[in-house]
């Protein structure tokens, strides 16, 4: 049985970029380390999800980790929880949320003019109804995150976001009795909130300098945190995570991982590589399995930026140098979650490329690791194989039969 | 239409073997014929079941034939005892057994000494019990199989085998209602059996020569046998099959295959190859599918004897010659039900080739039919994908739609 290294390299799959001469950033990128993976290995090309699904990085990662999304994945707002670092509980129902603009009772915009720095906004509602507690975070411009923590709640219940300007902000209704008390809590949440936000300093601030105000906190995405069953349960492995972002930390911990923090991981660019693969080699001593998601690589494909996506390749090919040598005992699997071009500044349904290598299995006839040249590699795959094939050349897989 | 020849090299996938100068058997082997087959067909490689699983050959060959083994597998039981080559019947209850040795009413080896040639020791068991029968057959050393024919039984029991050794043997209990008739006579049979055991001359022999006795016969992975629909009538094809081993023979037997006799067909290496590709020839004049299951892939998989492992992909490579010329009227299909690299000692999940060579189709750019040849074909399947592309390459399948 061999311990695994999983590397997801978030928004890896890339499109041709001028400025690289055509190239996508894997193609343009100097990483002999991942090409003699590839090389001595089995590869291929693995569509996050499914075949065309512009996958996001909190579905796909539940596919890459064996929890079908159709099954887990409960909606937007338990998972922009999960990504502003909320740690979520058994029962919490989780909303994502707007800070909008209000006057004489119609919404005018629905992101309070991108508004910034909503932190002491966000905290000026954290408050407790009939023993329930509301929970809020920020996240980037006008987003925040709600979530509803107690007993007896539900997800049975409408938006409050009508998604459009020139209307009323709306209560929220129950879609039937099971929402009830729920509606009930979160129609008092909204009242007491307008009162704090039009009576904010940092709302009369902006509208002293000409700014919208944030009185109007809307919600969406209702959802109850997915129960997913352990997954050293599930594949009996001793798992880590390594990650600077917290949506991936958020999933890993859903879903039973021991979540390792390292000096200088910031989930950014400016990441510490050299100790991120340092401390996931050590972590490969005490854990059968260490998933380690580097996020710059889809940074940069947002930002459309294709150097700075090969800068990240690079960094990343050198620091997982040591492990090759590792492979009589360590089964290295590289992948991306989904693909993030450069040219297109967001998620694509595009096919990453994957390879698995270790000593001793059959390696296929691609050399290099980028989209073109592992299509030519052994697997056409979806996500939800990669578990099956990772137990499998992994040694840990049982035998289905006789 | 064609007639379509399914040939299934037991165990086939292999991984390199340094005795082969790094290859797998079948790069390794001279086979101009199957090599022949591949330039002139469609290739591709098909993962068992689905990618990365570890399929036995009862859970593949079912998928093979277009029965979801998800569906139809039901234990490990009725395919034990079809593999001893036990006849089953619909209603039939078959478990897996184990003789083991109990001193003063405790299990001391659950594999009684890896007691060999026990063939007395269960026909000794055989019986009628209030109108059920008990049938009973030897495996390899401590291993057997127990089939209860008989009207209202159930697989709603639990297993009397308590899977470590100190603890006394158990009696079964039922899970619910159902299982309370078939309870009670298994309880009888294990109190007769005891007794039957404990006096077996078999036994006392043993005892003397220090050796332990195979004084309980322990019961686990009851099952009902599955209920396939019949093959002909699903596909409109009348089937036969040629196999020297048990398991194949009673899976297509359930299927509503007709089994075929071949003289000097042993199901061993030593198998009349010549003798099968002829009685397989023959019998395509009579139907319209063949199946040939060669299990010497698979023995020398196990051994871990790459040499032995070319040798028979070498035999059956000289004896297909004759089908060569019959394409006009033959699909010729070559594939494995799984891969039992000689490296590694048993199966794993890795792909398979498969190729389709028939006259007028589309052949693919490979050229020799081995496992990465082929990864440059057509097709990246799993074996549910089979009998459909079998049905539409024969020119056999119905239309979807208009």
């Amino acid at each position: 049985m061999k311990k695994i290294l999983l590397l997801i390299m978030d928004g890896l799959g890339d499109r041709p970029n001028k400025s690289l001469g055509n190239k996508t950033a894997l193609q343009a990128a100097e990483k002999p380390n991942l090409d003699y993976l590839a090389l001595n290995g089995a590869t291929g090309t693995m569509s996050p999800v499914s075949y065309g699904v512009r996958a996001g990085s909190d579905t796909s990662h539940l596919s890459i980790l064996g929890y079908s999304p159709e099954k887990y994945y409960t909606g937007r707002g338990p998972f922009e929880a999960l990504g502003l670092g909320i740690k979520l509980e058994p029962g919490d129902i989780a909303f994502r949320a707007n800070f909008a603009s209000v006057i004489d009772g119609k919404i005018v915009d629905r992101r309070a003019g991108r508004i910034n720095g909503t932190d002491e906004l966000s905290r000026s509602l954290e408050t407790e109804i009939d023993g329930i507690k509301f929970i809020v975070r920020s996240g980037v411009e006008h987003r925040a995150a709600v979530v509803m923590r107690g007993n007896g709640l539900s997800d049975h219940i409408i938006d409050t976001d009508p998604h459009i300007t020139g209307k009323s902000p709306l209560n929220t209704i129950a879609t039937d009795h099971e929402g009830n008390f729920t509606a009930m809590l979160i129609n008092k949440f909204l009242e007491r909130s307008r009162k704090i936000l039009n009576e904010h300093p940092f709302n009369k601030k902006r509208v002293e300098d000409g700014l919208l105000p944030g009185n109007e906190i809307m919600l969406r995405g209702a959802g109850k945190i997915p129960d997913l069953e352990n997954f050293e349960e599930k594949y009996n492995l001793k798992a880590a995570c390594i990650s600077g972002t917290p949506l991936i930390r958020g999933i890993a911990g859903l879903a039973g991982f021991t979540i390792l923090k390292v000096d200088g991981m910031t989930g950014r660019i400016d990441t510490d590589y050299k100790n991120i693969f340092k401390s996931a080699l050590i972590a490969l001593e005490k854990y059968d399995f260490v998933l380690i998601n580097i996020k710059g690589t889809d940074i940069a494909g947002h930002d459309k930026k294709p150097e700075l996506k090969k800068y990240v390749i690079e960094k990343v090919d050198q620091e997982i140098q040591p492990f090759i040598e590792k492979r009589d005992d360590v089964l290295i699997v590289v992948t991306g979650d989904h693909s993030t071009p450069c040219s297109y500044g967001d998620h694509t349904g595009d096919p990453v490329p994957v390879l698995f290598s270790t000593d001793g299995i059959l390696y296929d006839k691609s050399s290099h690791f980028d989209e073109l040249s592992v299509s030519e590699g052994y697997y056409k795959i979806t996500s939800n194989d990669l578990m099956p094939l990772i137990m499998s050349y992994s040694d840990r897989a049982e035998k289905y039969g006789a």
